[in-house]
């Protein structure tokens, strides 16, 4: 009941907000019936978030220049398509598919979870998507963030300190003030380290039944919970 | 019935959205009187916002370091305090005095006009206050804002050309896919040379009965309203 509340929640987005393998796989198969083009959507989907990872940490090491997630995306699909050999894709067909990941849809708890915090928290995305995807999805997805907190506003991606004490500092608020809310252990990790609070919950098939990692907490969170529903349930709201 | 509509519409807030001077004359006028401190308010306001342009215009030139919005009232208030002679002010009310333009109170067609506007284009703040001061605002007035756009993410105030490309940057939007919205001409015209859509519209008492600038339309903007909700309507919403 005395449980120290936050002033600020910051969602990780990518598997904690939005389920991005299901949408995924779901719009790529009915597009390539629609296109005509042969693929195994699933393999591609799942290596395409393979890339996510080690493309951003090409860009926190400096071999390559600062870019967005939407160009990194971009760039891993180029890569994959040639791998995977998917043929007859043409250059509007792979902007589309790019732009996929700005439609991704909520789980079903998301948006009704948001909108109870929204009625007493701040709350904002702190994500590695760019700006403009994470306000395309919010649109098109109806997550109600006061505001949208990306990583090319910070020109950082998660874990570098200076998103998540950026995003402290852009609301006016100390790090002890914010929470970090996440389905991702190792980003409530490096949240904690610089002071923020933190609220895990799980999601379980993120990367599909066969997923073998943040199934459960590892860290001492402030706030455990099944999903955004129940964490508002938790935070009074 | 075919005019170009742009993709995303952002506002300057202060006059435009809200009416900072009847706000802060009401909420001082009463905090004087709960505190039994004795001022001429009215003059207070007029004299605080008088500084706004000038104490901006010396982080531009250089001769101040960057200081969000926030630090630059709290300079400004310090200042005028010892020049009005107004006795008895604890520091957390020159606190809780700065952190009135948090809650700013809209004009009466602000809230419907943006509801209306968001249901078909992006719309954000572009304005020199603070995140923190927007979200606030935001969450006290209900604007309901995609995003907030402040002057902290860029590190420039208006009209530096950084503030509306980097808008435009951030939304993944072409300059011209983009529109400002304002009542003031100066806002516009500089929105404008850069190559951004424009949107007037007249706000006649924003400096109280005696205005005398931004009475109407200097310039070739492609919207002309009455006020937000015309801006709605003009736009097809």
């Amino acid at each position: 009941m005395n449980q120290k509340r936050p002033r600020a929640i910051i969602f990780d987005v990518f598997g904690s907000v939005v389920d991005w393998r299901t949408s995924l796989i779901d719009e790529l198969t009915a597009f390539g019936q629609t296109r005509g083009i042969l693929a195994d959507w699933t393999a591609l989907v799942d290596a395409w978030r393979g890339e996510y990872v080690p493309s951003m940490k090409r860009v926190a090491a400096g071999e390559l220049p600062w870019m967005t997630l939407d160009e990194l995306h971009r760039a891993s699909l180029d890569k994959l398509v040639v791998e995977q050999e998917i043929k007859g894709l043409s250059e509007s067909d792979l902007v589309h598919m790019t732009l996929g990941w700005h439609r991704l849809k909520p789980w079903p708890d998301s948006v009704a979870g948001l909108n109870r915090l929204k009625s007493r928290y701040i709350i904002s995305p702190l994500s590695n998507g760019n700006v403009s995807l994470l306000v395309n999805m919010a649109k098109g997805a109806n997550l109600p963030w006061d505001l949208v907190l990306g990583s090319d506003i910070f020109g950082y991606f998660k874990p570098a300190p200076e998103t998540y004490l950026g995003a402290a500092r852009l609301l006016g608020l100390e790090p002890g003030e914010v929470m970090m809310a996440a389905a991702h252990n190792a980003d409530l990790k490096a949240a904690k380290a610089l002071g923020l609070m933190t609220a895990f919950f799980v999601r379980p098939t993120e990367y599909g039944p066969a997923q073998k990692y943040d199934l459960e907490p590892r860290g001492d969170w402030d706030y455990i919970a099944s999903d955004i529903e129940d964490l508002a349930s938790k935070l009074g709201v």
